[in-house]
């Protein structure tokens, strides 16, 4: 299977279950900007090799101070990791819960973290009927159900594609609860403004906002994120922080990107205009498609289809679509899928794609075909 | 001081330290091979815009199996990680030891690693007398004196460059003790069949060899090093790694690197000319040179020079020459200094410089001058 190692966008693995060349495949299970990577990384490599035989910068100071100023935060509330997901480890090992819960469906990092201490795992169902978003009665069962003193949430959550409202997390809070929101997606969000907690997690003791650039930039090869919190747990999650950890060419790259506005204004015109026309697409095929806030949908197969997540997985696999299980998220079923939007070509080859599968297992006869 | 955060190789902060342009300095502070990087690394980086926007391959698998080659070990006895200072982090939260010891002067991320856990912290003396180096009666003591069920080696030692004997690990091990033997700059040794650990520790259960890629191909900047152990152990480690932590760029460099055989033959036929050439130069002008295995020095200041190692840092600092202040390393004092071995021109400039300043300072009338 194509989660082999927990996640999507792993095409090595893809080319061992599948038997094509690993960039023969439109992959549609990891959730990159299509229009990424800016034209700034490719002018960073090309500057990068004379930095190589450096040492990083320990503190990233040129990319924190640039980062300080787009959240309007000071630099000591700012720490740069090896990806997000250094992040999540680090937050989850410094703040040595005694339970942490987790909404899922939602990125598996979270509850991989929590399970690699001592602490004890609550897994809060979000429902099909609420859409899979965190509603006030999830937070007030949660209250009432555990006594987790560590809340971590996707804002958007990952897979759903839903925000959290920020008067729920207050709500944690006032509970006496730390709160991490991962808003790895937030970059793709026009309502950033009234969604994001970055700039309250920077003075409020027990919120922390992990951000990603790998999503928006499209860089995961070379891993950046950074964190938002309070200077004074920023500091000591720094001191667990292992030296070097963000490699030089991340830190440049970040520090090159972070100016390009452009690609900003590109990318979020971009999203606007493909995301309902995908939406419309997949439900004419018989798709639900749930409410997404960014550049991933969550959808359940049509009733009529009587393939499975995994079959699905598997003979889009051939033909070079690669999409994720939802049958690998604990809180979904193997009748949920979950895609990434792409450019207009490269989602008309998906729609195509699905279409030839399901068409293939006979299993709709309705006017989607 | 140049050590703000606790290493050397930190342009940025001697550019603060100064007021000198980071480009400007000529860095014996680290301990980077000066033939490098290889030109497979500017060549790696050409190739290399196309995959920053795919996810790294989370289990490093061609280097792997590269490294796998190199050492005559199984596959599953290596663990890449992002520099070899993620993997002294993750072995030590591994494999939590009750007490931890370390002989010093070490590298000061042993003991950092540890004092990030709950364990406690035997630091055993090296002796002058014994040039630093461990010997039998250092062991003998450590196992009187502590109840240590992990040690923490350098073999070569930093900042001492001499090599552990393989027999005083197997007697820690007999005793019990899980032994990490840092092995970062082994690649510079000529004797390194006899003394290297790599290949025992993929059979040994309690032993681990840490290896930096870092210092040998002069790729700090990107960060990589790997971990050789018993499989079974390696696996448990493997758990608690952070996903994607090596990046795809360090990936494709280790690959290319290690293919590179002219590169080693070029490296060490230069060693073994300029190190003894540039011990010569620094007995003459009136330092101690202790025996060093590998690329870099630890001198003792001449008796008659009356500054101390950080006034002498602070003096070639300003000349442009960064070494790093011995009085940093506990078990050492204010009359050590560590520096790298460069090529011969740059050897030449590091001896006037340090000509100059102890002229400044009027301390030595003797020959050396």
């Amino acid at each position: 299977m194509l989660e082999r190692y927990g996640h999507g966008g792993d095409l090595r693995t893809a080319e061992e279950c599948f038997g094509l060349p690993s960039s023969s495949f439109l992959d549609f299970s990891s959730n990159m900007n299509p229009l990424g990577p800016p034209d700034a990384v490719r002018e960073t490599l090309a500057r990068y090799a004379v930095y190589i035989d450096r040492y990083p910068d320990p503190v990233s100071r040129k990319l924190s101070a640039m980062l300080s100023e787009r959240h309007g935060v000071e630099e000591s509330a700012i720490l740069i990791g090896n990806g997000a997901a250094e992040l999540i480890d680090l937050v989850v090992r410094g703040l040595r819960p005694r339970t942490a819960a987790v909404a899922v469906p939602c990125f598996s990092e979270y509850g991989d973290a929590i399970r690699k201490t001592e602490a004890a795992l609550y897994e809060g169902r979000l429902h099909e009927a609420d859409h899979y978003r965190l509603e006030k009665r999830w937070v007030e069962k949660a209250l009432e159900q555990t006594d987790a003193n560590l809340y971590m949430l996707g804002s958007p959550n990952n897979p759903t594609g839903a925000l959290v409202e920020p008067d729920l997390v207050k709500d944690l809070l006032a509970h006496g609860a730390a709160v991490v929101v991962d808003e790895a997606f937030m970059d793709f969000v026009p309502e950033e403004e009234s969604y994001s907690l970055a700039h309250e997690a920077s003075q409020t003791h027990n919120l922390f906002v992990i951000r990603s650039m790998t999503k928006f930039y499209s860089i995961p090869g070379i891993r950046l994120g950074y964190m938002l919190g309070h200077p004074e747990k920023i500091a000591e999650l720094r001191r667990l922080q292992v030296p070097w950890s963000v490699n030089s060419l991340a830190q440049s790259i970040g520090e090159a990107v972070l100016a390009d506005e452009a690609f900003v204004q590109n990318s979020m015109r971009w999203l606007q205009e493909e995301r309902p026309w995908l939406m419309d697409q997949l439900e004419a095929l018989g798709f639900h498609v749930y409410s997404s806030k960014t550049n991933y949908l969550l959808l359940r197969l049509p009733n009529d289809c009587s393939l499975t997540s995994t079959e699905l997985q598997g003979m889009l696999g051939l033909k070079g679509v690669l999409i994720r299980d939802g049958s690998r998220f604990p809180g979904l079923d193997e009748r949920h899928i979950r895609i990434a939007v792409k450019l207009r070509e490269q989602n008309e080859r998906l729609i195509a794609a699905l279409k030839a599968c399901i068409w293939e297992q006979g299993g709709i006869t309705g006017d989607g075909i």
